[in-house]
């Protein structure tokens, strides 16, 4: 083993770092010195060597705990084993160059801990990968923001037992916390944790985008300027609707543009990024079958706001052709969006249930509505009646049967239908809240319409149909028209 | 070379077959019996050599145009050079199979021609493999089902000038025919073929749950029988609804089960199959950024109607919560269904549009139009109008925008409002139509909603914006609530 130039220890010397963290970008940062603030000794380093110093200089106190590397070789020599190695670094290609690099160093029973918003598929390989080495590796899913990463994130760990042995009380030091109870927990093997992340970022998707209809149905149909609308949604924030959501919302709607004296949102272009976690959902969800159509609408709508040259041309040559209705009271929009946000979550739920019977994870969906009550960018009041209902009685195990979902859904589903018949009669897009009633509307049913589509695809494709009450496929006798 | 047991050659033998044919099922059996009677030589092969026997017995007249071949061996020397081996077999890994088995018989500039739902996919990949032994494959799309295959269906070819220039006369013998013009063309290299049928079916998909949700909304909502139900849509098969869809939905409505004596539609479950080209067409879309919520509409739709079990229970314990709203007119659902089919072709178009110039195909979306106007599932007498729009002014590239399609939805975008209204009041989900308002709606406002949600993403993640007018990306001054 070659090493490189000193590292650069302060008091950890002795017996060794409790853990490395590589990767000194905004959530690296955040992270390392979170852990260091909670006592910590940690080893730090990073691609760059030369954002190591700036970086320890300006933890101030906190650099007592902090050891610098600037090799490999160091660093992970710096920490005490069986080692704890976080990554705090872009995903994709980049993490398996560092498991290349750093693999030759480590020792039996040391893990690497992937922090960043790596695609679950490629934690299960490098899981399955490192195991043959006697290595472990933790996928992990981080959420809350640079905030959140320094002074408690909510996060949701993968990997084996071993692993979490030895992270557990480091991350449950640092997590945000709910009435005392820590926002972390082990959800199950190899890609367990980082899958919960892709469906949390989902689930945010669907949520985002019924707060922006909401608003479009206010500005568009009802004229009213950003401060009117944030100060309604503000009012919000002390009801059942409180959430980091609405408040960031409500927050962004009365900030000012220093630079011309409007709101900040009249002069943001309406062209959304994405930076794909909610697409990865939406592939994942349709592999095992499954549909989370609030999740489609939101990814969808994004997508369709990139297409602004488009638009821009269709708006005087497409007919508006709006009807006469009346714009939707207050209480009625607060409640449809309650009724959306709690379709959107039983989506995302639905997925994970799903995830979890086809990877075997056995997820345990009260203890990821608890650690993603508070330190996630989802967090919201709703969330603690979801791990509720989840330990309750739980008909078919689906969020909307159990006895408290049924009652918040008897009081806002009228809503969500005036607000969705309004919309589509004032000619105000809302994809994601009319998505939400379709798929409640659909799953309420006991007989549906898909027998008339499976009359189609009998009649001209021979697909063959199952007949109420009767085991096996049976064809029709179709005539055809006179 | 191994020469098996005697190819049993009728009058082919001279010259050998213009064409072979691998795959004896219900599609490789009606594709080789329109190309016997077109006049063309035949050779025939199957897995299980025992189906040629009957096969060729039960092709009457035919069967001197006919040469079965019990060993690929023989099946193989029996075509004229250069060679066409079209396959007509399970897609997958069957293919892979056969292709490896064929191989070394074949000669340079010989082509094979998958005729299956091959995932477009797998096609590019074949096609790279054999370019390389000088050989060219071909994935073609087929629809209109056995009876098309028999008499007439719409083809969709992918692959190299080579081999179409070979193929060509037969396939525009055998194809279905719209005023005389042949409904099969050379779309592009490789994957085209397959792919613009895997798009087909997604189109296909929505059109049938649009026609679907009309039926719920006019059985739940409305409390008629299929009967009253089959008349209206026959009714509308006279107008410009007119379709193979409507024609099979009206049809089977009116179609009485032997066993019970009640309409067939009625002693059918309620529990949709499908077989992924849909699906495929959602995970591609999302691949390229791009998002068809009538298709995914429709893929969701089918997708819940298979929870059975869940919707039973449910409907006893979720609120239906309807609100007063009068049954559409009968005119409003067909100009409603009008929109929604307008729509759901152009998102159909979107995506062929993006793969086009994803893969550098070429795709000319007015020539596909045109080879749907017959043969295939989805023909209708919209197809013509989208041809022809595609032939003329077309803003930004967006059907809905050609002159003839705004007139067309200027006169039912307020049905399709109305009718998307009601349903949201009345309980029935309606979640393809209710997607396509919603996709309308955003497409055509130049100012759309995103800018809340950009102010989301820059608030909690500093994830940045553009501003309205200027060049660079930005961040907000945010400040919190107070």
């Amino acid at each position: 083993m070659a090493l490189g130039t000193q590292a650069k220890t302060s008091t950890a010397g002795g017996k060794g770092a409790d853990i490395g963290v590589y990767g000194l970008g905004t959530m690296g940062s955040a992270l390392a010195l979170n852990l260091a603030d909670n006592g910590f000794n940690v080893a730090v380093s990073n691609r760059e060597a030369d954002w190591i110093a700036p970086f320890l200089d300006e933890a101030g106190p906190l650099a007592e705990r902090l050891t610098g590397a600037e090799s490999l070789e160091d660093f992970v020599t710096a920490i005490a084993r069986p080692r704890s190695i976080l990554f705090m670094i872009p995903s994709g290609a980049p993490v398996d160059a560092m498991i290349e690099a750093i693999k030759p160093l480590l020792d039996e029973g040391d893990t690497l801990i992937d922090g960043g918003n790596a695609d679950f598929h490629d934690t299960r390989r490098r899981s399955a990968e490192l195991e043959g080495a006697g290595l472990h590796f933790v996928g992990m899913g981080v959420s809350g923001g640079e905030a959140g990463a320094r002074t408690g994130p909510s996060m949701m760990v993968g990997g084996s037992d071993h692993s979490w042995q030895q992270f557990q009380p480091m991350a449950e030091a640092i997590a945000a916390r709910f009435d005392g109870s820590p926002c972390v927990a082990h959800l199950g093997p190899d890609g367990a944790g980082h899958f919960v992340k892709t469906v949390h970022n989902g689930i945010e998707y669907a949520d985002m985008q019924m707060i922006a209809e909401v608003y479009g149905l206010l500005r568009d149909a009802g004229g009213q300027g950003a401060v009117e609308i944030g100060n309604l949604f503000a009012e919000w924030q002390k009801g059942p609707l409180s959430s980091y959501l609405i408040e960031v919302s409500a927050a962004a709607l009365l900030s000012v543009d220093t630079q011309t004296g409007t709101p900040m949102v009249d002069v943001i272009r309406d062209q959304a990024g994405q930076k794909g976690t909610g697409r990865w959902t939406l592939i994942e969800a349709l592999k095992m079958g499954q549909s989370a159509n609030t999740i489609e609408a939101a990814v969808g709508a994004r997508g369709w706001s990139s297409e602004k040259a488009v638009r821009v041309k269709a708006e005087p040559l497409l007919p508006e052709a709006v009807q006469d209705a009346a714009l939707p009271e207050p209480s009625d929009l607060e409640l449809a969006l309650l009724a959306g946000r709690i379709i959107g979550h039983a989506q995302g739920f639905r997925i994970l249930s799903a995830a979890s019977e086809e990877f075997d994870w056995g997820l345990d969906l009260a203890r990821i509505s608890e650690i993603w009550r508070a330190g996630c960018i989802i967090r919201s009041a709703l969330l603690d009646e979801f791990a509720d209902a989840f330990r309750g009685e739980l008909p078919g195990g689906h969020l909307i049967l159990a006895p408290a979902m049924r009652k918040r859904l008897e009081e806002s589903i009228p809503a969500l239908r005036r607000v969705v018949a309004a919309g589509a009669l004032l000619g105000v897009a809302l994809p994601a809240l009319s998505a939400a009633l379709a798929w409640y509307d659909s799953m309420r049913r006991a007989r549906g319409t898909a027998n008339m589509i499976q009359a189609q695809r009998d009649f001209f494709g021979a697909h063959g149909f199952e007949r109420d009450g009767e085991e096996g496929k049976f064809h029709g006798t179709w005539n055809p028209l006179p």
